[in-house]
């Protein structure tokens, strides 16, 4: 199918519609403020002196960070004619910083000019490339929301000057990027102004991608073989999501087959053996990394948000390949969980990584400062804080996920109340969801609707007629109104025995949300308390999490008494568990956490 | 109760005569080798030349090694009047060098005098007192079994050293070791020698401990406070087995009832909160230590052989203050489990750490070397190599273990076949432990036998009448046979609730041992098994572990199709999970291995 693109589609009400709100009216401000404050809006200044003791040396990824933020603010533009226009002026002024600061030959980098001019274009893994990849989707973002094409020219020359570099002279310490992003980046570049270079230069990093033997030709990069010979998600999983989707792409330009099958078996390899029930991927803070199939410790999970967001494009790219649901599952189901929990319900602070369980008693640090898990509280910035404008820049294209066009068939991939226009077809939701089944569709100018019938959901009802089609109901499109009810009674969901960190476990999911307890809700020792297998949950609806809340009649393992091991069982009692969204997990504070709980007999 | 010494104590038969046989003709030379092969036995000249860039360059704590080593040789020569006079002749060598250069002021150490001279004394955790330590209960020893006191004249100078730079001059860099151990060995040689000046010394080490502003008086040095007010177990775990074993050691000989107090809370917290199934502590590699309550993580698991063998060290002392039998539980506990399992089954590979749980497909090493998890196979020698020679001079002293008087009842604490003589009481035992339950013990000389009714044994029969004290079934004896039926039926172990990584799950024992599954036996996802509730166990001996393997008909969950969650329960099948001894994991190659497994409803 052809996915609709967020600007012919607005968000009118609802829970993400007021995810979108605060991203606009908070979260965009609160990250440039940090930006500034760390001297990343400062360092395009290009001040930064060496021999000063107090300068703040810029690092080699806060192009990508402010480049992030300029796409963000051209999506806000683009979503809103009345924007506020102090962020186009912030805008503007950055990139009146890089086109006054970029080099005679096209080269710009906050980083490569000032600090280690010598080392330019040396060395795979400093991320140039993924900087450029990030002012390229801001440029053409930028250019689309204001007309200014100032970046975009920039970018252009700055283009030109990589393609001689790689492509002609040869002359750069690597062949490919270390940390891809730059390919999908080309492809909308090349999608926005037809101008083949962008075209022809992605298809010469992914072809080249695996073939020579530069450094870490190995599978933490994506590079232990050609692309279209990959048959394993691995390495640094944000990296990996990248490289997919630009893969994706380019297919979807090429039509390669070859290519869009090693997009589908990595895409199969993510999600059916390396996903978190959150949607997050990446088992390790080792390398930020894929581990082996079905290892996915919930304590120890990295599951980074940005690698759920990039689980978010590649997904959304697969549509283009195959009109599966599937695919529109995996993003409901990583937005709503592994995605959102990356953002606090301020709106100012966020998550690098994602865990599935905190034991705070655990959380030792050692006597050499090692810390033995992921940190357990949102913060409004990191030194590395390449999730923030991940976010931003995402909430504010949520549309992109929700519609797609495929001849005579208008497919309903997400449920949020929203007004679609794009290319003579109308349609129109109604709904409440997440917070209840309901959705009610209305659409005009094609002949068929496709509903996605969640992976989740095991029963619903349907006012029509329909037939079921990779987990589409479709619908003879009469123009009256389709209502779906899909039942959204709150249930335990079991994960693959082969996966040993959740072996005899259950969580609790309502609908597309995995729920969680808190200890500020429970006490200690979460992992004592027993879920039975038919929840029987009170629901209440929590407008501090904007979702319901759970209270699930349960029974609680008690203390031994005198030793740690017997051969008398545990003794129970009666109790109830709180359970909240996982996204909304360390809100109030630090706290322990568990999503897995063992079940009752 | 005055526990007897294993030179009082005879083991005649059985299978930890068996592994001492083992340990008298294979591990006492393979160890030797390996610190000769690893240049520890030819530091002992003082050769090394920084200069030469060929030289092996001596570590701070090879004194130690080869001191344990020497201790195990003694004990040897003690156990057996035809030992083989070639272990004489090689510590004999090694102690002639010792003498040779030991200075004038008594100081001996075979890295601060070639490698840093200047750097003597100079700080707490560079082991000089650990290695004077270790010299020193080879020293009186060596003297015991062979009258030859050479080396424990050698000490006496050193230790009068020690005594004016720490007690009178206070020179030194430091006030209390690092790394205690000095202060059981100092409690060793004054109940040797009679020289007053050993015990002085070990009350001012303990005393002083904990007192000073001097660095790392923190948990992990077991200094946070002074020794009396002592209430958890922290830190280095076998450095506080070492610690607490020293006071309770001095304990007995002032009879000092704050100490006595700390060391039963220490004991208490140790095993009622921090200790494995196995008998292991110390639950992270990071700083081999103690963490909190509860926390025990079966794949990270640190539990080093040493450690346990000090919790042995350590329990047998608290013998000396309470007729309890739980001391002896855990000695039981941790010998035949987490201790016996840092020794390969030919007597001659070594773990250090001895985890609950691999899982191999998850022991990625990643892109900067640093390994997720503890090792999977045994070595015959560390770099640190303190266990290889822990484990023959505690496999040499079993004895120390089994029997003790109090007044007029003699203590059965451990079933071994063997033979008692001490202080005009005679004690035999027959008895195939633990291949089965039976065990006949005949005492001449005192007026009641106490047997250990062990902690894991729910069902017993006794061919006399008793009562029940502490843990122990007291006999009059009437100088008859008295014939213990134990039963040793296989069962579920249940872990207590706040055990967050054994929630819901269980394991099995049989007896004292331990049990887990292999890969090697079982295949890959060891953790889908499912025991029932009712073990129906087959028990089959194997000469190749010289215990009872189990046969358990359980059932298997079977892996999903088609995606890692579901609101369907996993299909299971029937089959037989193969069960070992957990202390002879790690024998066939390298493999995953669980404990403990998920339980059927």
């Amino acid at each position: 199918m052809k996915t609709l693109p967020f600007d012919s589609v607005k968000v009118t009400s609802g829970y993400l519609f007021g995810k979108q709100e605060l991203n606009r009216k908070t979260t965009i401000y609160s990250v440039y403020d940090r930006f500034d404050e760390s001297g990343r809006v400062k360092a395009f200044e290009f001040t930064y002196d060496k021999n000063d003791p107090n300068a703040i040396q810029p690092h080699y990824f806060w192009d990508s960070d402010l480049a992030k933020w300029i796409e963000s603010v051209a999506y806000i533009i683009k979503n809103d004619p009345d924007y506020d226009r102090s962020l186009e002026e912030k805008a503007d002024a950055i990139i009146e910083n890089i086109k006054k600061h970029q080099e005679e030959n096209g080269y710009f980098n906050i980083y490569f000019t000032v600090v280690e001019p010598e080392n330019r274009f040396a060395n795979r893994d400093w991320h140039e490339l993924y900087c450029l990849g990030h002012l390229m989707e801001a440029a053409v973002a930028y250019a689309d929301a204001t007309g200014k094409r100032d970046l975009l020219e920039c970018v252009s020359k700055y283009t030109d000057l990589v393609i001689r570099v790689f492509t002609e002279e040869r002359s750069a310490g690597f062949v490919t990027p270390g940390h891809p992003e730059i390919e999908l980046a080309l492809i909308k570049a090349y999608d926005f102004t037809g101008d083949k270079k962008y075209l022809d230069l992605a298809e010469f990093f992914i072809d080249n991608r695996g073939c020579s033997d530069e450094i870490n030709n190995d599978k933490m990069f994506q590079s232990h073989k050609p692309v279209r010979e990959l048959d394993e998600a691995t390495g640094h999983s944000v990296r990996a999501m990248y490289l997919y989707t630009g893969m994706a792409s380019l297919a979807k330009k090429t039509g390669d087959q070859s290519l869009i099958d090693a997009c589908r078996r990595l895409w199969e390899d993510t999600v059916f053996r390396k996903m978190y029930v959150t949607g997050g991927i990446g088992s390790i803070h080792m390398g930020e990394a894929f581990t082996v199939p079905f290892d996915l410790s919930n304590d120890q999970a990295y599951t980074e948000t940005c690698a759920g967001i990039g689980l978010m494009f590649f997904s959304n790219e697969m549509l283009s390949f195959e009109n599966n649901a599937r695919y529109a599952d995996v993003i409901e189901r990583v937005l709503y969980n592994g995605v959102l929990s990356g953002l606090s319900l301020d709106g100012r602070s966020f998550f690098y990584e994602n865990p599935l369980e905190i034991n705070l008693r655990d959380h030792i640090t050692n006597i050499w400062g090692t810390k033995r898990y992921p940190i357990t509280q949102r913060l409004e910035c990191f030194s590395c804080s390449c999730c923030p404008p991940n976010v931003t820049r995402l909430i504010a294209t949520l549309g992109n996920y929700f519609y797609g066009i495929d001849g005579d068939t208008f497919y309903i991939n997400q449920f949020v109340s929203s007004e679609a226009e794009f290319d003579g077809v109308y349609c129109k939701v109604s709904t409440e969801y997440p917070l209840n089944g309901r959705v009610t569709v209305s659409v005009k100018g094609t002949k068929k609707v496709a509903v996605r019938i969640p992976e989740w959901c095991d029963n619903f009802s349907l006012n029509k007629d329909f037939s079921f089609e990779n987990g589409y109901a479709v619908i003879d499109n009469d123009g009256e109104d389709i209502v779906i009810d899909l039942d959204m009674t709150p249930k335990i969901v079991y994960a693959d025995p082969r996966i040993s960190s959740d072996a005899g476990k259950v969580c609790v999911m309502r609908g597309p949300i995995v729920y969680c307890a808190e200890g500020v809700d429970n006490g200690e020792f979460l992992h004592s308390f027993i879920l039975p297998k038919e929840l029987d949950a009170t629901e209440t609806f929590s407008e501090e999490f904007g979702l319901i809340t759970l209270e699930v009649p349960c029974r609680k393992r008690l203390p031994f008494e005198g030793g740690l091991y017997s051969s008398f069982k545990p003794q129970t009692e009666k109790t109830t568990l709180k359970m909240i969204p996982y996204n909304c997990f360390a809100n109030r504070g630090e706290t322990d956490m568990v999503v897995w709980f063992c079940m009752d007999k």
